[in-house]
């Protein structure tokens, strides 16, 4: 393992291993994987350059034993540094053949006709290679049948390791730090698009390595919205502004708010800040493992009701890890059964009475007792920064 | 148009009808769009939650009139303030039905039994949404052939308008501010992993909205590679150090480096760094309408081999802006003619006697007379930085 490596060879040996036994159990003799998170979780393969979309990048898992990687001669260098042997590249951009025969000939090595091939199909998936590509790979792989593994990847990857924990809490502490620092850059005349530079700024300074994702809102008494870029008009008293964020260190994503309110506070705001708190502490005390996602969901969702004026819709907290949002959704329809090593989000929103919304996060991992929080636990009152003049 | 737009509709529009005129001549229909740097061309629509992959979002340009968004919920209020008017949007994440009947009643709708609709299917494209849920669409939506629009695609995209090119040569000014900074934090003791925090935080203070990419090395002498991540341990005398960038502002990518030698260089990485400048400014030179890419391609290939003990391998360019890295590559194989408005990297590298490798970039645009620089250009000599101790 190089210097480069997050974990030790036995953890990822670990993770093809309970892979390998849930293929086992569907018949499968290999499994195609294209995309970065997958790279991670399996090679141990950490590189900012999936930004690039010019290059298709292959993973092999077979039925047994390590990874075989497909992938450009660029990759090599680095790959070759993770606990991954079998590395073969061809050299990329080819416009002719993009690596398709070299892994059609890898696959064809790897499996028997008849033989069951995983891709991952299902939801919260796509595949990481040209379309045209795909095609040209399935007529060249006749006889073997595709099988979706989106399932047997989110129950693998769903259930952390401890040093997967770890590395999220680290990463949740970091956000925590940078959060408590919020009043050293939310000063009067700052936008949000200059505030949002400045957040940046502090999670790297308190050890992200890098900032994935950012998002937040500054308006009179609530937001609109909760994906919007920043605006460039100065920050003025009566805003409520929220940042919500997924910094990364060593691949591991946080994924957590805070709100806070300049000069002055409605009471609808306090009451609906209060209300999203309590919700996190309510669905926080009754996660434990054999609770069913949906009965999470059906906890904060009556808390909510009772609150708010409009229906509750969308999703209510998600799964986190080597993802900004993964499988499950805390939604009705989510049956998954909670188990120790399950890292969540919490979070809550509700539309006040204004039409604004006010949204509260927070990240835990089920315990084999009950649940823990990740993210160092926000404040149930909102925070009202004062400038002075 | 809302106030995060960076252009006015009228961008857009025309955006649109050199598309629709393409797609005219290859008797199509529409065509189905999934990715966010096609969202961001069409519709103005900027944000950074496309970092989840939760959810997929489609946008379909017919053959005439604007762009359709059938996309989640969550991003209705934000695609309204965009020039988008016929947005259709569902509750998402949606287990049973996640927007694939809706798209296919929009489709429907938008076209015909016996009708070409387009996507993108080629190199440097993938499809994102679910395996199976592109499949379950085209059951839905038989007598419709697919047709792959990636060619069309590249041209269209390619071809930058002038605010386009404005754009893209603010962020490398942005990213050129912040290479002359390097000497602040470039500083004894320093690790790589650190260097990269303080050299983003030296981006988003000179303006960048975002660093999405960020890649570099420190090794004696030159390196081994150019995406590995950051290692931890300090940077010290002998080292070669580089720091290459894909910084955004406005949804615009920069993409080039820098080289700084550390207390003393060898004359072979001096001479390896003029031949990496000299090979930029005789592209540069050879540069203008009319020139094909692989043409381009050559007389760099030819101006390396006379210095590399290795044969020259990988691409030594490629184009730039909505996306780190956009088609056409600068290799042989491609036969991409020049024209106005194409903002190209040229990026050279060359493997030295002692197996490192050196690489040198820069960012131009292709205008009627020639070539402009985009990044401010770099210097001949590599800078050697003289640490006090």
């Amino acid at each position: 393992m190089g210097e480069t490596a997050v974990f030790g060879a036995g953890e990822y040996e670990a993770r093809c291993r309970r892979t390998q036994e849930a293929m086992a159990g569907e018949g499968l003799a290999a499994m195609l994987l294209t995309s970065e998170p997958d790279f991670q979780y399996f090679a141990g393969f950490f590189t900012r350059f999936w930004e690039s979309p010019t290059r298709p990048w292959f993973l092999i898992l077979p039925a047994t034993g390590a990874p075989v990687a497909v992938i450009p001669g660029i990759g090599t260098p680095l790959m070759s540094r993770t606990w991954i042997e079998d590395i073969r590249s061809w050299d990329a951009p080819d416009y002719d053949d993009d690596g398709v025969s070299l892994l059609a000939d890898t696959l064809r090595e790897l499996t028997r006709p008849g033989d069951r091939l995983g891709v991952p199909m299902g939801r919260e998936t796509s595949l990481r290679m040209p379309l045209a590509d795909w095609e040209r790979l399935c007529d060249l792989l006749p006889k073997r049948t595709r099988h979706d593994v989106s399932g047997v990847l989110r129950e693998v990857q769903g259930q952390k390791s401890s040093a997967e924990i770890a590395a999220i809490r680290r990463t949740c502490q970091i956000a925590g730090r940078a959060f408590d620092r919020v009043p050293e850059i939310l000063r009067p005349e700052v936008t949000l698009a200059e505030l949002f530079r400045r957040f940046q700024t502090l999670l790297l300074e308190e050890g992200a390595d890098w900032v994935r994702y950012l998002a937040g809102a500054a308006e009179q008494s609530g937001y609109a919205d909760v994906i919007s870029p920043a605006h460039h008009r100065p920050i003025v008293a009566g805003d409520v502004v929220m940042l919500d964020t997924g910094a990364v260190r060593d691949g591991y994503f946080c994924d957590y708010d805070r709100n806070w309110a300049i000069g002055t506070v409605t009471p609808q705001v306090q009451e609906a800040h209060q209300i999203l708190f309590e919700t996190t502490e309510t669905a926080f005390d009754a996660a434990r493992p054999g609770l069913r996602v949906c009965d999470l969901y059906h906890i904060m969702e009556t808390k909510l009701s009772r609150h708010s004026p409009a229906p509750i819709s969308g999703r209510l907290g998600h799964g986190l890890g080597i993802r900004l949002t993964e499988p499950p959704s805390l939604i009705a329809a989510d049956t998954t059964e909670l188990v120790p090593g399950m890292v969540l989000t919490l979070e809550p929103s509700l539309t006040m009475g204004s039409g604004k919304m006010l949204v509260h996060e927070e990240n835990i991992v089920i315990t084999e007792e009950g649940a823990d929080w990740l993210s160092p636990r926000g404040p149930r009152e909102i925070p009202v920064l004062e400038w002075a003049r």
